[in-house]
């Protein structure tokens, strides 16, 4: 669907041009898609080269020159070259006095160097003007023209002007330059392209933490005691039965730690009687990964749902209806339809299909897109109302999935309850305290903490500038 | 999935600053939050405070003044203090005289006062330039980062020069400015954050009314029907049966409803013989809305899926297949298979599923970023054709799942049709109404209207400059 | 859920106008309409007519004039005059010397003439700066203010400065200019507006053909030959059970072609040994549209869950399951419970469910708005790994579903095989072929060689700058 920008593009403008001519130092892969793409929108390009003579990849409209002769070409120089051999700039210096240097270079590790690559390269060249920038873009997704991976730029660096002059190139690339502060900024512009999904880390490892508890939970449960009591092999269980007790319970427990957060920041506030005040870093952490949390319970629940939809066509369950029937036909049995077991057996499925509804309502309004397009009161209605009602539906159709076999003694194998049950105990948790929560004289209260007010103001001493992030 | 982008932000820049001085009035939370994040951004900021001395909350960087020394040291005075205390303004006008005053207000309600607080501010301040900027930005998202909901800020003002100067400090916060013209918009400015879901106001009641309606209608039909006739209680119907009715019912109701509004004009415009001619105020209101609509008709149809597919797993089912093989068991009979229902029940549920998959790529499409990457004939194309396939599937998918029991009276009871019968209305007037018009005499006319042709050229006078909704 | 940005958008700014004056060639329905939204954004307007008296659908804030008088009064003019009327401008050449004309116009025809219209604007008026502009603007979307299709302006032309000047016209209407660089693209950008789904073309293509090909497949193995050896009309399975066969066949082999032409790319450059030398133009062009051939595989892998999942309510199902269970029951015959059929069933099933859930995550990280915020390793990661994971879970649904049905001779009618045998072929082969590339001895070599490494160096003398798309 998207329009591959490249495509529309002309490869040799005729032009009348007006751009500055910019040099690069380094004529390596990245150097010369950059210069490439340069070229094609409109600016004069100069190449740094040991060895001018033998660059014969170079695009034919540059020129390729010393570094000395390059430099002095242009206002602007890219360091397309890694941070080992930026020493060859040292007795450069001088040339490069005033000049903006921009650092387009990544590590191969996160924090690798005790400083950023940029800050070094402004220590070497203490008279340049350095720019951190490009770092993110990939050679080949300047060549091919398929930015689907990201057009934002990440640029810092400490002097306004040249930072501006490397954000109008950003910008006649096609690309968005996103403003990031002085070059202390650096460390943590060459540390992105090297993180895999960091905000998803501790929402993975939790479900699949969960996931292999309740995994030998229901073996236990399910298998074992059925082998070592009735001699049964109900191993192929592992398949769907067990995958399907242990998907709707994390599915359930991540969600319900999606919204206990908000509760206990709120009582943090509430005890404390100000918002002036730092949270736990833990709690901190914790709420930053609640847009995370959500999304794996969903897929959780997606996995729930469509185990849960094939159940009439597996052979197991064929086969067990077919018996049943088949046993009480020769016994010349029937029994009678109980209604109890009807109201039961259609409400837990109605709140299970609502449930699941708001949780992919949930779901679409966190894409980016949408939300977006929401304003902020919106984007708290849905977060806030919708997500507590899903939360509500989800717990009642576990309870009344269970319905009456909460007491029943068959339901303790080995006084183990079933998975079910242990999943219920956050989402109440959660439920009871938000409960009391909206009590008046408690949210009256919180609001007006939550406004500014202060119930004991030496607190907002001890910490200078403090963020509420309870606020969703 | 979205990058915290704060995270990458050196907190204060040591640089060479070229960025001016930004004043700003109040140190409540939004002052404080946005004078924080101006700093970061590179701005020096001064506080104009009644109280200097006390304020320990405010960012260490910058200078708290009084109102009057604080206003001299900069160009641009971001107000961020409510309506009600504009009033301590006027002594300072003589200060304020040619500088920037930003207003960042917003009320509690939608139109709380006769002129936006913008308007009102001018009034106070005659010779300074009033913007209004900012008041969709919460104080929260500033201080996090996690600007989820929104990052464009509406600005107007009635100075160009200082609409710019504002919307530079924008984009330097990373944010994305909108200019909405003069001071005059102000007032809806205002009013959007405010806002929950306008747009969404009348397709959501209009789909709650007709949920309430057919829920009664299926209530008397299922459930007392039986209950007075049979003396079966079939109250459970409630929790899954009657939802399973109602569902694909007002899905196939809003979705024709979506296609109306365009038929409806087409026929006005041929009526008219001229598209420069304002449509009644509620077709336009409707055309409006008509993405709404198509958006909630397929949460309705996707909640009639998953009914649908648990249909094999419900209690009540389970048991009246069980029973029913029982009996013809010991009554040793069997029917033999009958071609016909083999065809009309493949077929209708052939035709459901091929709905519903082109109902969710329209819904897909529909998605912000989706729509965003496609031109406008590709946006025609998938809006029109494809809403139009989906209509005519999903109608027959209704048709074909009556089958021949349109006739039947048993379909009667207390003379009410089935409800999936009523549904059918509003989609067959809509399709014959649309194959009336494709046919090549009055599609080439209203072609040619709207090019701009005019049949009775007199309409134009009365209106000076309309807009043609039907276009889609 | 997007706000309708034009509803906050005051009609008529009464402002201290700074905005240089716009003059506007014709008075046609796409003149009136940026006139209109130029006016609101702050630009004194002059319209150019040959008859200024009679045009009473303009914007009463605009003048009418001669376009002699109108040229005069601007610096920059727009042609809002279709390519065949652009010789009155000949005449006006010496008033128009120096001025900025924005071409407006569009074809009817993808490469309609020769060169684009906005060459030959240039070479009518040879004095003058033409900038090509807001042709993939529809009139509707400017008056309405509903710029759901798309806010982008692709922007070229040969002076940098008057592409400048039009850029700033663009941002000032709230849309986004792209700078596509010189004249040269004017043909490209006058093509986008008449294309539908470019990319999609092939791939769609592709689908339908396979689609046809397994119909008549089936067609032949499931209805014919049962005809004719058994003498029962099966006619109904075209309805669901031969799609249901179509659907997993197609969505496996599509998958399969994703990321066949990657593993191509990996052999022909360790063949070459360099990346620097062009591939072959078929591969060149699979590997552009791999996403949407991804897509596709999605909508049928979509299909195929649904039309699974209604099984048990298909008429022929529920008839064929009570048959069974009637003869057994009066056969007082029952099975016993097969444990290899029972972990068969489960498997396949559970093993579709996994890689179902896999590729819907595929899709949505492949929404605009989800890969714009990731960062490049993400990207690769999501699109790369969990790419072939899908294909390996897929790949193990379709053969744990054949099961051991491969060797049984009944699974061969007419010597034909289950057309799911046939959709084995390709994955098969591309999983072969990847097990073998990430070998250590091949996987180092490859890298090398993908970070500029060459064997023989003299392969790169052949071309002079090329792109090497294998990187995802």
């Amino acid at each position: 669907m998207n329009k591959n920008s490249s495509n529309i593009m002309a490869l040799a403008p005729n032009t009348s041009n007006k751009r500055e001519t910019v040099c690069i130092f380094g004529t390596g892969d990245f150097g010369r898609a950059l210069g490439q793409k340069m070229i094609q929108s409109g600016y004069p390009i100069v190449f740094g080269s040991r060895s001018p003579q033998t660059s014969n990849l170079i695009p034919k409209e540059a020129e390729v020159l010393s570094h000395t002769e390059a430099a002095q070409k242009a206002a602007i120089i890219i360091i397309a070259i890694q941070r080992q051999h930026y020493d060859f700039l040292t007795p450069l210096a001088e040339i490069l006095r005033g000049k903006v240097l921009v650092d387009v270079s990544n590590n191969l590790k996160i924090n690798q160097y005790p400083e950023s690559n940029a800050e070094y390269l402004a220590q070497l060249v203490p008279g340049a003007k350095v720019v951190k920038a490009f770092n993110t873009v990939s050679a080949w997704a300047l060549q091919s023209g398929t930015l689907d991976a990201s057009r934002q730029v990440f640029v810092c660096g400490d002097d306004m002007e040249a930072k501006q002059m490397v954000m109008d190139i950003v910008r006649a690339l096609g690309l968005t330059p996103l403003d990031q502060g002085s070059l202390l900024a650096a460390q943590e512009i060459e540390n992105y392209p090297l993180q895999l999904f960091p905000m998803w880390k501790f929402p993975i490892f939790l479900s699949l933490g969960l996931t292999a508890f309740f995994f030998f939970y229901c073996l236990i449960r399910d298998v074992i005691y059925s082998y070592v009591y009735e001699n049964k092999d109900y191993s192929f269980f592992i398949a769907i039965s067990i995958p399907n007790r242990i998907c709707p319970v994390v599915a359930l427990i991540l969600l319900a730690l999606v919204y206990l957060p908000g509760v206990l920041a709120a009582i943090i506030q509430l005890y404390r009687g100000t918002k002036y005040s730092r949270f736990p870093d833990w709690l901190d952490k914790w709420m930053l990964c609640r847009k995370q949390l959500g999304l794996v319970a969903l897929a959780f629940a997606f996995l729930h749902v469509f185990y849960t939809l094939i159940i009439p066509i597996r052979y197991y369950v064929r086969w067990r209806t077919e018996d049943g029937i088949i046993s009480k036909a020769l016994n010349n049995k029937t029994d009678p339809f109980n209604n109890t077991n009807g109201w039961l057996s259609d409400s837990y499925l109605a709140l299970g299909i609502l449930g699941f509804f708001f949780f992919v309502l949930l779901g679409i309004t966190s894409l980016p897109s949408v939300s977006n397009s929401v304003n902020w009161r919106e984007f708290r209605f849905v977060q806030s109302k919708l997500g507590y009602l899903t939360l509500i539906l989800c717990t009642a159709h576990t309870l009344v999935y269970g319905g009456n076999r909460f007491l029943s003694p068959s339901s303790y194998r080995w006084y183990l309850p079933n998975a079910y049950m242990l999943s219920l105990i956050i989402p109440f948790i959660v439920l009871i305290l938000k409960f009391v929560l909206i009590f008046p004289c408690l949210d009256r209260q919180l609001t007006q903490i939550r406004q500014g007010w202060e119930r004991n103001p030496q607190y907002s001493e001890q910490s200078n500038y403090i963020i509420n992030k309870s606020a969703v």
